[in-house]
């Protein structure tokens, strides 16, 4: 096998899914995604971090190792590594095993090793090559097309956050736990997208009353991005729906779970 | 009674509706597991258990009893017993009886006691085939179509979650609570769901910022399930009020709680 | 004027609206609730009902004179005293006044008075009058057509709702505040609704775990009844629109919102 | 340049968005307003506030002074001045210079500093002139059809909210919390908006039942302004592409993205 065959034929096998090899990688790679997070999760733990230290370590060096590998491996097969160094999963990919190597000359670097837990976002580039394209695809449209009008949204509630987190500061005061306007204004955050952690809470009167009114606001406008999002994917729906051509008489407007045409009875996926 | 004619009598009376003895089963058998589930609950509250304890043995030991028989009849008189058992409600019919007689040899085994609060779910049978089956079905086939968007929706949310977790154990740390990234997840999925307890809050302003961030999401992720189920269930109803047809001219497209056609003035439910 | 007379005028006044006394009857009667209930409010604040003693006293008695007045003259004029008083209004009407006169034999039936507040209720029958009634019917025909569905959904959460909370009482216990099934259910409403008071929190990692898996699910599940009502509603408004018809040309199919035909131009509104 | 050429520059400088000179001030503005913004939070966190005195002192008074000359102006070249001091925006422009001034004659009023942040609602004005006009007057629209639906559901959850409060507070009592109506609503509203602080929490058997269903009823009429926004929002976007009329064959029926007819083929954005 001379050079370009071998790239060829990694590049398949690594990007792509129609071969066999190429969906056993895929699975081998979803595998070993999930018990490196694991692992990571498991190394948090106060217990478990000192009673598996050496599994813990071992298992991680392993999957580092043969990332390391397949990353170096992605560079070389794919057509224009420079495209793919520069990609988003190109960084995600570095992101993925360069804290562990660093880790070995910066000591106590424990917060890089938690950058490690982006490989989670590895899971998506291998889904998204399998299946559920086209589900994913009308989600995306449909929250594309709705995009200005949830920037609008986000603005108005930053605007009110920060005017009605100022009116606590006034009212409630450093004394109640609004230590200041950017506390009252994280206060505002957590009741106007119902959390309510309980961690400040309104203790005069008139801060109840406006607290009330923050929350009823907060549920009312918790409509608006629901309304936006299921407006713009019921009209994605029936356009997707609209856009199905049967292969035989040419006729629009099937059903988008249809399986023959409904004028001629011809099948639509032949 | 020959022994076929008393199979088939017993078999249209314990698994059919349609005859006044088959109704009358399906009341008492609802009036039981309503009893049967709330001896249960009464059981668990401290003082009850103790003050009523000759009752709520007596009534489970009853209950357990007659539903041991009908678990027996309804083998017996099943047109296919093996399969009765494998099905679901066969599991659950089992489950509602055994931990019963588990419990007179091994003492001590509580938790066994409260598997029997599946048998509530007994009810759905006797609902089912009584009535609201198109309302149903109609929900059950917009979960069906939106199926494949919601598994993506959740994976996102499960991957965003982990980060958002990772992150915030970074930056708050054990001694705020978030002591390790499984406790942080369970803190993000807490917050991202609007449920916020309050028993982990952040504390430094860094953490506060991402907390906010946090919300603001989960405010608005909830669109998504919300926006796919209704944009599945409007097209659902469309679609049923398209396929109601007129016995007499075959016209489509009524309203689908119309009782005459539009367009002849027929009955639509002859 | 004569009997008859005077019972018809007082009907026009105190039911009718079409009336400039008609308009100011219930322009002064919600004003006399609003006055009512924040009287009622007031006086189970500590400070002011012992401040405002005689003030609270006088108002209540005075109002409650007057809606005993009210309610005499309504039963006078009404064309079917029976039926009135057997009807919803009628209940709270008498509801409304009963118990302050109650509260003058049985001294110490705070309780009673408290009922007084449902009064409020009589706002709704003042504003059905006046205006928003093809608004109101249009949310309350949505309602009912989706009301099966709802039924399906509240019974299943009911269900859920359960075992999952019998499960967290297994898996909790009363050590960690899950001190019975019911109080379990209780948390898991709390939870499931995103509600989370923090009063009862899990604090095994299992239970976590569970509670979690609860938080999504009940995440996913507002969407159904959100989902239903406004699938409903979306075909309720499509279908006003299209029951609009232009008293010139007879065209149908008019927005909702239109004043002019769409087809020959002529007013939709003569 | 003469009186009325100089008036005419400016107003097309400061109002319009149309010339270079326009947009650059529009950015200066939007860039002042956030760095006023956030020195007015950085003055109000306690460290802050001593550290930068005399950092914050002069930003804020530099920003004064230029929104002094700049309300000024608009005064000046405003083609009908008194129009513009009477309106929103030129309220909000008061708002935001007055309380400086005030303050070095009225010493210690603290809060009037505060209302400055109102001065963020400028921001609107900015961005209004700039783009997104379209996706905010469909909101608008959505929101203004649906003002009346919105109301009645308002005024719904006020009268539920109050009758539910006063019955908790009967069931609950002050010795839980619920110290008066007024407070027992506030906990209805925490409640009912599945915020849930937890600050009060039924205590009874009978008060968590209550409020469990408290919950739920929020729970489901969560869903009436989120469907009646979505549906008034889905018949305003269908409304739209329904208007869209092609210049060059004026069929009627685009999708509200599309840039090409979908009958001629010409450009719908010529």
């Amino acid at each position: 096998m001379n050079n370009k065959d071998l790239k060829e034929t990694l590049y398949r096998v690594i990007f792509g899914t129609d071969t066999p090899a190429g969906k056993n990688f895929d699975l081998f790679l979803i595998f070993a995604i999930l018990v490196s997070v694991s692992t990571l999760m498991a190394d948090s733990v106060t217990g478990y971090s000192d009673m598996y230290y050496e599994v813990i370590r071992y298992i991680e060096w392993t999957l580092t190792v043969l990332f390391t590998i397949e990353y170096a491996v992605r560079i070389y097969c794919s057509p224009n590594p420079r495209r793919y160094l520069t990609s988003f999963y190109g960084f995600i990919d570095l992101v993925s095993i360069l804290p562990s190597y660093v880790s070995l000359f910066v000591p106590g670097a424990n917060f890089l090793l938690v950058i490690r837990i982006m490989r989670f976002l590895r899971i998506f580039r291998v889904l998204k090559l399998v299946r559920y394209s086209t589900e994913a695809s009308t989600l995306g449209r449909s929250m594309y097309h709705a995009r200005r009008k949830v920037l609008i949204f986000f603005l108005s509630v930053l605007v009110m956050t920060t005017i009605f987190g100022s009116l606590m500061y006034i009212v409630e005061g450093p004394e109640n736990g609004f230590s200041s306007i950017p506390k009252s204004i994280y206060w505002t955050i957590v009741t106007i997208t119902t959390v309510g952690y309980g961690d400040i809470t309104p203790q005069t009167p008139l801060g109840q009353f406006i607290a009330a009114l923050t929350m009823l606001m907060g549920y009312s406008i918790l409509a608006v991005p629901t309304g936006i999002f299921t407006a713009e994917l019921a009209q994605e729906l029936q356009r997707e729906r609209m856009n199905v051509v049967c292969p035989n008489c040419s006729k629009l407007g099937h059903d988008n779970d249809a399986d023959y045409c409904r004028s001629c009875g011809g099948s639509l996926n032949p």
